[in-house]
């Protein structure tokens, strides 16, 4: 997946080495150049390298980073197959004018590139496949102990999740008060004293495997730059502009040809003291600026939602519980943002005191369904109380909550839902339809336990694709989304016009229903 | 109030007559230039005319306009007191150069100057007198027969409402398929032959002195640019972009020096299928450019919402009657937009067939009460339906629903509450508290209708105000909301901290109710 080509480093000075080993590297894979350089002084201040990848028209400039022991490398992710050539530039001879070329060939069948922003509001892989966002987190897995981290990989090999929220710099927080396994400067972790010139690059090598790992279970990484859970314990939640700006570079010339990353530039930005909302926009530019794949990027909040309306910002990664509470409300973010909407933390399943961490399985999995008919994403996380003070929200290892065998439903039902993503049919009149009409529909019937349910369409808004008309015919299925069944109504629904505002079914059937709450009815259109 | 001084105009040509009478205006009333000037060729087209207003280092560059009859304008807003000088720019030699000073006085005790935006979320008059916006819809009313808009200023003589939405442009649709007393342009009304470069200043006079009289009554006047409501029947939904943009300078030429003025640039922007989302946002960089007083501007939506974070948008105004159905909606938009909130149309109290227009009055009310404690504005309209096709909401007359004197009560509660504005106290945890913690707290419990409601105060979220503590003395009062009656409850409260979230009273005390929907508990400090 990765091509590595190391070139034979020449030493003598004037004469520019170019590469010979050419090689082959899939669509969305990486090539990676890397070559000895300048060990004297500060390689991480005072060289500055790059790398031009050419085909055709496109240029491609990538930064390079040193990665210690005299090495330099830089890394490319190519979204275009065939032919394609590079130089390096560097004011330093050894990196400088190094040329080579390579091909890139069609990709793995599980390699669909990386999630890109489809249809306004929803997601897609770049080949085009459907990608449909349901994410956990768990803060600081990789900083945990090995084995942990290997437990936590087997974990989320099997459980539902296509993405994952985590930290670069180590937690400092309740239930997380142990020290990191690495730190990412140089210095002496027992008086906190670093040296913010100095990467500790065998963290950042390890923060790339994790990456690595993670990709091959087909799982995003979605990367936090920069978190509050410090506090000036380390201080890396207080470093000077410089060294936040030169860290940036670091981490994205790291690791953005890794296909799975997005970037989020904080969690609970307003959190963060020591930092001003201005910071946030110099760290997006940033981002948006040397990021060559412009990975998608947002930023969490806390209380203070940032400006989503933002340009280099790609959607909208909010915490905010409340919002899921009913579709009505997770809507409107959406009308606000024109961008994707992932609530990205809505609090989580637990037991904990703080009333964040205290959701019954039954109320995360219906804000998921809440925020799911609503035309938007929902974000898991765990916090059962356990004697290790390992909770998965903050360190990973085993899911103890009954939510995810529920999320793995849905992932089954937004599965088979409209590639282009669910929309809502109705949104300020009847929220608990989400769908593509007249095709797909789904209808979220919550918390409410009727025992019946009338067949009826919502005529969608103006201009927001083809209405329901009289005679067209529909098969129901009833699905317990807690008890993860799906039930198939017998017989088939047929239109009739009911009023200026509603479909009902001609014969006037409604769909029975076992009175328990959680339930969903799923609708789709027969073509004859 | 508006101060006119008519100039000689100095036909010989070459002399510059410096203006000699002196006069005085108050602040925020209109100083008013009046020069006769060309008539041959196009007045509206051909002349160019400006004024500049000094004081000190302080220039404000006004427009002026021609007003028909030989005779051009230019007003002036006086936003500071003190001695003012002018003088007249234009390629016209009669209107160019004329000089001349006034006096600006104190402003009379009914005049505060216009409205702005202050405590980010909240409005307030120039003078810091707080105004809490409490709004009407009467979309056409000064079009109508001259008797019929005499009524409805009598009516808004009496109402709550301290805004009126109206249209500048003739309205045609369901309820409102009569022809406006006036037409905005030269032409053939039975025709709709128009001529584009001809305003008729008659219909721009009428239109002042509605602002004028609203202005009396102390109603803001929210005048609304552009409308769909035409649909090509007179076709001012669809002049070229040159029109548009010639009609923008006149109108805010005439208007801008009115003190009342609010613009919105459109109702219902994108139901205006002749124009683009670009189209709008170069209407509002003119209106923001032109306007040298920079009046609270706004744009209505039908179901794409305007991206309200936009530097020359003032406030949201929405149209978003879902969003009001629970004070936990109504906050979210606050945090999308860090503007002040209005939801300008929450669909209507009538009983027409449109569901927009078919709220009971409990149901606005409660509407209005939701969008209150989540630190909102909404917006009344109605529409009883009426043998003589005169529904409130189009064409003004009386009032007949129930609503108004419920949002009366309304008014009286919001002006006795804290200056600033009423903030959520804790959005997305008890969106049912609104106030200024820990001074005031209005709990608004909508449709349930308990028999008594436990005495608790939310800690507000971290930096947002001071939060409750031990020991801390409150009054409480129980407000029907309703049936308009305020009922204070004896004794007082004594603060206890509960939990890690709220505080209760020391002796676990409960506010007795009445079992009905539609209560509130007001709360207040007793400060010892």
């Amino acid at each position: 997946m990765m091509r590595k080509i190391i070139l034979a480093w020449c030493v003598a000075g004037f004469s520019v080495l170019a590469a010979s080993a050419a090689g082959t590297v899939e669509q969305w894979g990486i090539f990676e150049v890397a070559l000895p350089g300048p060990t004297n002084g500060n390689p991480f201040l005072d060289v500055k390298f790059a790398a031009q990848f050419k085909q055709g028209d496109v240029t491609v400039t990538a930064d390079g980073f040193y990665d210690g022991d005299g090495m330099y490398r830089v890394r490319f992710m190519p979204e275009k197959t065939g032919e394609w050539r590079y130089e390096t530039v560097s004011g330093a001879r050894a990196l400088n004018g190094k040329r080579g070329a390579f091909t890139v060939v069609k990709p793995a069948a599980d390699n669909h590139g990386p999630v890109r922003v489809a249809n306004t509001y929803h997601f897609a892989y770049a080949d085009g496949a459907p990608y449909k966002e349901l994410g956990t987190t768990c803060y600081v897995w990789q900083l945990q102990a090995e084995a942990l981290q290997e437990q936590t990989l087997r974990t989320l090999a099997t459980a539902p999740f296509n993405k994952i929220r985590f930290c670069v710099f180590p937690k400092r927080y309740t239930w997380n008060t142990n020290e990191p396994i690495l730190y990412p400067f140089a210095g002496n972790p027992a008086t906190t004293n670093w040296d913010f010139t100095q990467f500790n690059v065998k963290y950042f090598q390890h923060l790339e495997q994790r990456v690595a790992d993670l990709q091959k279970l087909g799982i995003e990484a979605d990367v936090i730059l920069f978190h509050p859970y410090d506090e000036g314990h380390w201080g890396f939640d207080r470093m000077p502009a410089a060294v936040d700006d030169r860290y940036l570079h670091y981490v994205i010339a790291r690791l953005a040809a890794y296909r799975n990353v997005w970037w989020s530039l904080a969690n609970e930005w307003d959190f963060m003291k020591e930092k001003k909302e201005a910071d946030f926009v110099r760290f997006g530019e940033i981002v948006s600026h040397d990021d060559p794949y412009h990975h998608l990027l947002s930023i969490h909040n806390g209380s203070k939602i940032f400006n989503h309306t933002l340009p280099w910002i790609t959607h909208a990664s909010i915490q905010n519980g409340a919002a899921v509470e009913e579709p009505g409300r997770a809507e409107l973010y959406r009308d606000a943002y024109r961008k994707p909407v992932v609530y990205d933390e809505v609090k989580y399943e637990g037991n904990i005191a703080s009333r964040w961490g205290q959701l019954s399985a039954e109320e995360l999995v219906f804000r998921f369904w809440n925020g799911t008919v609503a035309g938007t994403y929902v974000g898991h996380g765990e916090t059962y109380k356990s004697d290790d003070q390992i909770l998965w929200w903050s360190k990973g290892g085993v899911l103890k909550g009954q939510s995810p065998a529920r999320l793995a439903f849905l992932k089954k039902v937004l599965d088979d839902a409209p590639a282009e993503g669910i929309e809502p049919v109705d949104k300020w009149q009847n929220p608990e339809y989400g769908g593509k009409a007249p095709d797909y529909y789904l209808v979220y019937l919550g918390k409410a336990s009727p025992t019946n349910w009338e067949f009826k369409l919502p005529k969608p808004p103006q201009g927001k694709g083809q209405p329901p008309a009289d005679g067209m015919k529909f098969t129901v299925e009833v699905l317990d989304t807690w008890n993860m069944t799906v039930t198939p109504v017998s017989g088939v629904f047929t239109l009739q016009k009911k009023d200026g505002y509603f479909y009902g079914d001609k014969d006037g059937r409604v769909v029975e229903l076992p009175g328990r709450p959680y339930m969903a009815v799923r609708i789709k259109r027969v073509r004859e």
